[in-house]
């Protein structure tokens, strides 16, 4: 696979995440790490992919306004060089935003600090027809205050058990999820917004699930705690759409953390 | 065609025109105008199309954040029941916003005050996944302050006949643009608005062709009055694509203008 010889790279990339089964490469699907490894290897005049990694793997349909990638290059590229060959051999819908070379030990995943994820609510009775791809419609008002009230629950080291998906293999079900925020955006959409090192599958979008519960005032927000608490995935809400949710930014350290995170 | 009995409404509503032949109803081609009286004809309960009116065409392609529209229903509605039954009937790409009745002489294009359309422009290296649709991308840097200072100059009550698609058949010429402006949004794009009461076929988007040219330092600013006095759509720039041009805002008077306008 051309992994251990030629130059490091890192580099930033912005998708919609609509037309893709997520991050992963998987066969007959289209992939962001497919569609990014078989750009990488026309850039190279090769016939094989170029092995891609991220800060972390994301779900189908979630989008992302900046992931960091990381892979080797066995060819001699200039920066501009690796954007503009990535832009051309991808489709619209997935951007190259920067590119430079790193350290030859980089690793996207173990070198980052936080990732920002953010998730988006159009809630009125109409839909909007430019947001239909990246937001959830939620037509019923939601009680932001309600929502804000149940979010420290969400925040700080625990077990995350109740909000990860079904099918999640993760042994350990520790997180640190240090900030999150609801907040109004300047367009009127609600937004939800978790920052952490990582999160457990479908984390996000079953935290976001059960405050839009408690919006509806279905579940009280003080009731978040116990939710916590159960370490059930039975006991919180529904997991919110993919659509709604995106990457907006990592943040990398200057190396490898030193505890490789659970 | 049930247009001459029943209440009068009037509507705003928001499309994401990527998908439409623009906004007149036209054989074999989807249209928002045919998109929308099939809705309401489905909310009405009967075959016929109602007829729409808007307080003016669209090109193909050009997308609507709000526009105001007027139709006869031959049934009584509340108005939150013309809104979810249009909603309901027509894609996610067209949502009606709000609707009520309208006094019976109520006619959108001769109530209009004034329009403001606005023309994205991502001007960066790297397209944007999430704005691929709805604005154009402009790879080489644009000199703004170069941009801004030929605006004046397409303000005013002119002959804009330099600005008019070959195709136009209108037999006035003369248009008055009040308001223009271009500026760096928040996210980066460069914003070129302009606001009046009504434009010539493609006046804008020729108009930001122009702009462009004029931001890459083919066409020097003071110029823009001598093509404009050209009255030759040879003398500007070439016409920007649908897909960036948005119709934000339509702004109405309290009854029909007094000139009905050019």
């Amino acid at each position: 696979m051309g992994e251990t010889s030629g130059q490091m790279w890192v580099a930033t990339v912005a998708w919609r995440g609509d037309a893709y089964a997520g991050w992963q490469i998987q066969p007959n699907e289209r992939t962001i790490q497919g569609e990014l490894g078989a750009a990488l290897a026309s850039l190279c005049g090769q016939d094989e992919p170029v092995h891609v990694r991220a800060s972390g793997r994301t779900d189908a349909g979630v989008h992302a306004e900046m992931q960091v990638i990381g892979f080797r290059l066995p060819v001699e590229r200039a920066p501009h060089q690796v954007v503009f060959g990535i832009n051309r051999h991808t489709p619209d819908d997935i951007s190259c935003l920067s590119a430079k070379p790193a350290a030859d030990n980089f690793s996207p995943r173990s070198w980052t600090k936080k990732k920002l994820y953010r998730y988006r609510i159009v809630n009125r009775p109409s839909g909007c027809p430019f947001r239909e791809a990246v937001a959830w419609h939620v037509k019923r008002k939601l009680n932001l205050e309600e929502i804000q009230a149940a979010i420290p629950h969400l925040l700080g080291q625990h077990d995350y058990s109740s909000f990860r998906a079904a099918g999640c293999s993760a042994v350990e079900t520790i997180r640190t999820v240090p900030e999150g925020r609801a907040y109004r955006a300047d367009d009127g959409e609600i937004r939800i917004e978790f920052e952490g090192h990582g999160f457990l599958r479908h984390q996000v979008r079953i935290m976001v699930g059960t405050l839009v519960e408690v919006g509806h005032g279905a579940i009280a927000a003080e009731r978040m705690a116990t939710i916590r608490g159960l370490k059930k995935r039975a006991a919180a809400g529904p997991t919110a759409p993919a659509k709604g949710l995106t990457l907006v930014h990592v943040e990398l350290l200057d190396g490898p953390r030193d505890d490789e995170p659970a």
